[in-house]
Parts: structure tokens; sequence; C-alpha cells
């Protein structure tokens, strides 16, 4: 696959509910994916459904994830090659209504269905996934040692399979049941910010913040 | 249940990875739930793993979740009482190490598994979910009407089977693998905040923004 089809669901996942949110532009998906961090990811396991939250990163037309977070079941899904789904979701804002039920929430979503992979370069892979949570941090550290790199599991997932759904501008109302249309309707914006870096107290008195958490800090929000 | 008792999930439910990050405090757990406001809800769907986002608020024991955003296969999951699987998760920060090996990410996350339930008083539900979602909010408007209740749709879910997981402060760092000991480590905080209200095209000119919507700008961040 060279470019992901999101105007081609499989037949089983075609959305059956508000259709008209469904986004189909790949630059739309490719934003959401590369502003967030962490996604969710969904097998079957023991025979019911497991979700866990685990950090990732776009890496072309795949997304690379870290397996530490997911733990075993990510790793076994790997090798059993049994089906996933991820969620990446960001919450954009709450839509304000003149009345409950015409309130919502303003969001972006995408969900990939597929198998996971081993990835083949891990140290490759992990340089791409850290590169992407922390630009420039790679530069500033020793490298990975042969030990930690046999310690990490990097997963692949395809983005063959994905629909995105998203939620954007002010509420909509029907047009007249019983609204007090001289009220104020809108939207809250919601957004994630930095914080200010905190040093550790591995840090020794007088050390200056390395530049990529200061680009962290200074670029703000991932999403 | 009048509690949720977290050291006890049941015998497949156990951390196999990282079971130092095992949360074990009720009022932990409540705080994550009650300060996050979407989660993410996976089910065997079609004969393989579906996870959607979807909004929810806490209601003692159990979670309230709103359907439509959830769709169909969340109502199905009621219906035929399939198991579903339900995560929370608050990313609180950035951890950064002195070797790529041993940066992390503060979270804390919640799993709840167990069956969905229709919610026998829906107009009562709903009223609370909007109470969480923006409070004082109810008060501000007309009261749903019938048609918009019978088209509302809430499921619970019991905090009977949850397990809890949390990272929080520094790094931590192999005793001496050749990182930079003079170097920086510590934590750069992720925060979510609520913007400036932004009117829709339905608010006249000059109407002020209403005091729910004052008061969630005020107290600021959801997490």
């Amino acid at each position: 696959m060279t470019s992901t089809d999101l105007s081609a669901p499989a037949p089983d996942r075609r959305i059956r509910r508000m259709p008209e949110r469904q986004v189909t532009d790949q630059a739309a998906l490719h934003a959401l994916l590369d502003a967030e961090l962490v996604g969710h990811l969904a097998a079957t396991h023991y025979g019911g459904p497991i979700v866990v939250p685990m950090a990732y990163a776009r890496a072309g037309d795949h997304l690379l994830l870290h397996g530490s977070t997911g733990g075993g079941f990510a790793l076994r899904a790997a090798a059993e090659r049994t089906p996933v789904a991820f969620a990446v979701t960001s919450l954009d804002g709450l839509v304000v209504a003149r009345s409950l039920y015409d309130h919502s929430m303003n969001y972006r979503s995408a969900i990939v269905y597929g198998v996971l992979e081993a990835v083949e370069d891990e140290a490759s892979a992990l340089d791409l996934l850290t590169e992407r949570l922390l630009p420039g941090r790679a530069r500033e550290v020793r490298a990975s040692t042969r030990k930690e790199l046999a310690a990490t599991r990097v997963l692949r997932l395809a983005l063959d399979d994905v629909v995105m759904k998203a939620r954007a501008g002010g509420p909509s109302e029907s047009p007249d049941d019983g609204e007090d249309h001289s009220s104020w309707a809108g939207v809250v914006p919601l957004a994630r910010t930095w914080g200010e870096p905190v040093a550790s107290v591995l840090t020794p008195a007088g050390v200056p913040v390395p530049e990529s958490v200061v680009a962290l800090a200074t670029t703000g929000a991932p999403s």
C-alpha cells in the first residue's frame, strides 16, 4: 500500500450512525495521527475484549506501537496474527447548545483495523518513536545498548483499513422546538499544553533544561 | 456492590507487566474517572475487535455511557449481554531520562470489564451526564422533550471488575550504564485546558456567555 484509501473501508466498517461525520481526507487522518501521542489498542484476549493505552508514532503508512505499556496481549496478538483495532482520538471542544439534547463534543477519531506485526529493525523504529515523542532527544543522549534494544518491542500496524470520524463547529439545533433563541450557543475549545519542565532529583543543581525539552515547551500543545 | 474491590481483579486480569504500577486505591480510581470526559469502549463485533470513543460520567459505582457516539455496536453488546472493556486514560506527562530506553510517560489508566446494561430512567441518567460534562447547564435550558428522550440511549457499566495502573514522578534509571549523569532528567507535565468560549452564528449579538460556560473556563482543566 502506498496510500490509505479512506473512501473504501471494509464492508463491516461502514459508519451506520452519523455517516456525515466520516472523514475521507488522508491529510486530515495523518494530521490527527501525528498530533496525538497515545491510542487505545483493542483485541480479543482470553475470550473477551481488552483495551489498553499505548504510545505510538506514524511512520508513513504504518503506525509503530511501543510494546511495553500494552504488555503481553499485544505481543501475543502479533505472534498469533489475531485481529486488533487501534483508536486514536482527539477531544477538541465542548459544544454548547440551547437544549440539552443538542449538546455535543467536537472531536476527531480514527480507528485502524488490522494485524500487528513485529518490526524487523527495532533500533530504527525506536529512534522514530522517540523522535516523534520528543524531537531532537535522541541526539542528546547515548545510543541504546544491545541489552536495551533486546528488551524493547515495537509492533507495527498498517493504515490499510481505517475509519475516521470528526465533528467540528458550533451546535446544530432543530429549527424550532422550544429553545430560547435569544440565549448563547457556541463551543468551548479544549487544548492540551505542555507545562513547565520539572527537574528530577537525579539532576545536579544548575544543569540547564535540554534543547529538546525547551523546544517542546515552546511549540506547545501536542494536539 | 457498594464499593469497588480493586485489590481482587478477576484471575485473567492480573497485571503481568509492570505490576508495581497497579493502583488499588478507590479514591484514585474515582478521581481519574471523574476528571476525564471520554473513554474507549471495546467489544467483539462481527467476529473481530472494535473500539470507539464514548462520553461517560461516573454515577456511584457505575459508569454511564452516552450511546450516540458508540453507535450500534454498544447497543447491540448491551442487548446481547456480550462482554465489553472500557478504558479511561489520562496522559499526565512526558518522562525525560538520560537514555532513550528510560524515557516514559506519566499516566493514569483504568480498564473496566463487564456487561453494558440499559438504563431504566434515561431522563435522570442524561441529567447526570450533562451535569458532569457541563455543571449547571441543565438549569439554563428548557427540559428535554419526550421525543428527544426517546432518541437518547444511556448505557451503564458496573465498576465491579476494574484494573487501574498509574505512573508518576521522574525517570528511573539503571544505576550505571553509561548515562551522562551531569545532564538533565525530569518530567514535562501535560495538561488540558478549556479555551475562550466561541459564540456560534446562532447567538444574537451581545448575548453574554452563560454562567455554566464561564464557570467551566474558570475552573480550568478537566484533567
